[in-house]
């Protein structure tokens, strides 16, 4: 069975930034022969995760709003007492959002709604060079 | 290698109504000739998602309670402010929890618990017609 | 197409036991011929998760402190009303967090990063044996 992975890469600011990667999945998708299947987009990391949102400039304020809410940065972390490097938020927040996002592929496209977008979370605290995983399986 | 992809299609009432769709899912896996593999289902849209929980009606009221502690309806979300449509919190729930659940398929069945339902949860503040998307790959 | 599914059991103490089973997962996968594909780690009950995660003590405290700020065990939740069990808030957890991950396999690897575990976690209120579902797909 036909099994493609990719990778992504680009930078990012951190701080919870929001990265619309729809087009960028896409293009990577369509450098298959693949047209129907699963399309998994993963991030080898501990302090990003993967969702899907409408992704317009209110809502990426308000989910980074949320984000500082549930899981606020200036509280005592232990893995920050432990580590000093100021991200227990970041991992806190990562694992809730999870790795990991998978979408059908239907005719060569990804199965979104029209004003879904996949987007990587970079919740580090500081600037990074990000590589994402792109796999698509099917036939 | 084999990949079916159907549909599911069902009104909602929205207000993070949680509508269990095992059986459905588990009609459209057995109508395809796989046995052993891995079902997704997928929702189609930003106001939506999917989870598995012990469907009865007292944690059916836990969970919409909790989504309404996390996430209140009531905060001065961004969103509503451009768009008027007032589902902010809808937006926030629906990319917090995942449009997307992939549960493997063994010998014809999904691999799921005794007391673990699949279901949809309609975030949106208004009654819609929905359609998710359930693929099957395996053999 | 080829697929194979396994399990992997364990004993759990609960009370958001955050259970590193990256190791486990491996071996399994490493039982298989496959090389490339995707593996989907399932837990089939209602008051479990599966997420990743550096797995180091401070963060493992962090996140059992934020599963707590988050969704308190000592909220009044309809679930224990009707049933007795205590264990609402662990539904209301594992409902939340979500119960499968999948993770991209490359040259027989997991595609994790280097700080990036698997973990378990169980959110019932008691000791328990646990039979979780390891699925590899691909060739």
């Amino acid at each position: 069975m036909p099994v493609y992975t990719t990778t992504l890469e680009f930078s990012t600011h951190g701080d919870s930034e929001i990265v619309d990667i729809t087009e960028r999945v896409q293009e990577e998708v369509s450098r298959t022969p693949l047209t129907n299947g699963l399309v998994t987009v993963f991030v080898p990391g501990s302090t990003g995760g993967v969702i899907t949102l409408e992704h317009e400039p209110g809502l990426v304020r308000d989910l980074k709003e949320a984000f500082e809410r549930l899981v606020p940065r200036d509280h005592p972390y232990h893995h920050d007492r432990a580590w000093r490097d100021g991200n227990g938020h970041s991992h806190v927040r990562a694992s809730l959002v999870g790795p990991s996002l998978s979408v059908p592929l239907r005719e060569g496209k990804l199965a979104l709604g029209t004003w879904q977008q996949i987007a990587f979370v970079d919740f580090d605290n500081r600037s990074r060079r990000r590589v994402l995983i792109v796999q698509v399986m099917g036939d």
